[in-house]
């Protein structure tokens, strides 16, 4: 596969795939300015909860580059500011804030004595984040080979990939790994309304991995499961609470209750930066609501009649029970997840 | 409410109010000749099990004016065929076939001696089909009565209503009823894809009969239990064999597992004369496939990359364990069905 870049940092410009316009056109936007990074968060020119983690770094160094701050004092709060605005773009994933925090603590390091020191750190840090998550993702596929079967039939929700997550995917990942690992794995790909990531998005990637995969309505996943056998599903997190509740993209629950009612396997994989164990249950996971237009509209068609109500919860928050296991860069959790996560979190690699 | 056509009998030809342009246009397409008829029933012109049954009885009326035969003998042999090519537009609701039987049957009566005796009988056959549609819908919602709590938040799918039915519905019917009665019910709109009939058809006539609605993706219906509290899901069925299994839009059966892991009750509305209790169980349900574009498409919307493939059910199987009551026109069956339905079926009113 050719490696598609998501984020590019490119002449003191990041530079996003636009994935509001693929699969049909690859074309990517610049940005100078950190309160149009925060804006192409919120309209998901990028998406995926490490991707925008990543994003919000560059966009923290561009903050620093913009600044008219004339000591690191005054560079430091024109960057909390920036972080303010960064992290009030999308509320759900814990990556934002995780990416934001880190950059901010780097930026506040003693050391670092002049403001064009803090810039290049910034810079650093972001890069460094970017590595860590193109390392992560690997090593979730490394270690998810155990739990995938030769031969297995796979449902995935939403989009996971490089386009996600900056590189290789996480729960994207875990099937690219089966491939690629030679396991003849068959692919469902849930469409994943309102914003049809899957089906706009994950077919992309994988028909560049040559992974074979099929398309279904998100509803049709029960009747595949019931129908022609299923093996496990695979799903990313845009929060894993200290519990094992994760929080993903709309309509991973009703994939998890589907998984449940016929025996199939429900893995999430996810960073470790996914995981928040500061949050104690789902209960407390802020579900960011988007706009009407998502349901109400496909492209430029209008679907419902005019005025009509529209409820459009972005996430849902799949309880830990029915997750059999969490699948990181430092291995795999298993229940009872307060005991493995922390372990996996705190205990390092 | 102003009661819209769905299907109209007028001057010798059959009028159908082309459901594809709702919500944003009101259209009647016009048939003179069954074979178009069938062919609006495949593109789903109009569709719902009990629409689709009356509109094949207009068409048998519409082929027996068509039909050159000098004889009866002729004459009944240009129907059968008829019926065959009728039959064979949709392969999942049996009312289809409920329909084309009866007719059949009416024509075969001996006492219809000429060709001209034999096409009045079809017609007036064909109105007594949708005028006992019609009064089956009423009787569904007065039974459902008794099942809907006052302020109850109910989760529908697909679409049951006039435009399913020919008049005021099934499930939606039991919505109606409700709200008629005083009840001051919520109604969850699953959009259901692939075709988005609750997005387009459901929203627009519970628009015109005001009650209060809101359109969610299907991937939600868990979220918004686990979250909102739902005391009921109401659905339709385009086929319900002996046991209870009910073939229903892709995407019932997803619905049905969250209301049982929620513990919401869970009902199926559906006429008499969707009924099958000559297939013994769901497995035997033929599923039909529908056309990739379905999926890769919303109107002119491509979604999907080029090539991608797709599954298309158009149905799935709910399984009777699921279901906590069938509301007919004759009472409310409860399990086990296979008593039930047989009582309802067989023992008349």
């Amino acid at each position: 596969m050719d490696e598609y870049q998501v984020i590019v940092w490119e002449e003191e410009q990041l530079q996003l795939l636009d994935q509001r316009r693929l699969p049909h056109e690859v074309r990517y936007n610049s940005y100078e300015d950190h309160g149009e990074v925060a804006e192409a968060i919120r309209e998901m020119v990028v998406r995926g909860a490490p991707a925008i983690g990543i994003t919000a770094a560059y966009g923290m160094a561009l903050a620093a580059r913009q600044s008219a701050a004339a000591d690191v004092a005054g560079l430091l709060e024109d960057l909390e500011r920036a972080g303010e605005r960064l992290r009030a773009a999308r509320p759900t994933a814990v990556n934002l804030s995780y990416a934001i925090d880190r950059v901010l603590e780097r930026a506040r390091k003693p050391a670092l004595e002049t403001v064009e020191a803090v810039r290049s750190a910034l810079l650093e840090e972001a890069h460094a984040i970017y590595e860590d998550e193109r390392r992560a993702n690997r090593r979730i596929g490394e270690h998810s080979l155990e739990l995938v079967p030769q031969g297995a039939s796979i449902i995935h929700h939403c989009n996971t990939g490089a386009l996600a997550t900056g590189a290789y995917g996480t729960a994207l990942g875990v099937i690219r790994a089966a491939h690629e690992a030679g396991k003849e794995i068959f692919a469902y790909v849930d469409e994943t309304r309102p914003r049809l990531q899957g089906a706009r998005l994950t077919t992309w990637e994988l028909q560049r991995l040559g992974v074979p995969h099929a398309v279904i309505v998100d509803g049709a996943s029960g009747h595949v499961m019931r129908t022609h056998g299923v093996h496990l599903c695979v799903v990313g997190a845009d929060r894993v609470v200290a519990n094992g509740d994760t929080a993903n993209k709309i309509g991973t629950y009703n994939l998890a209750l589907a998984a449940r009612a016929h025996g199939v396997a429900f893995y999430v994989a996810a960073p470790t930066s996914t995981i928040d164990l500061a949050t104690p249950s789902g209960d407390a996971i802020e579900i960011e609501q988007r706009p009407d237009e998502e349901v109400t509209h496909v492209g430029e068609v209008q679907i419902t009649p005019d005025g009509t109500e529209v409820r459009n919860p972005a996430f849902d928050v799949t309880p830990a029970s029915y997750i059999s296991a969490i699948i990181t860069e430092r291995g795999v959790a298993y229940p009872p997840y307060e005991t493995s996560l922390r372990r996996l979190v705190l205990g390092g690699e």
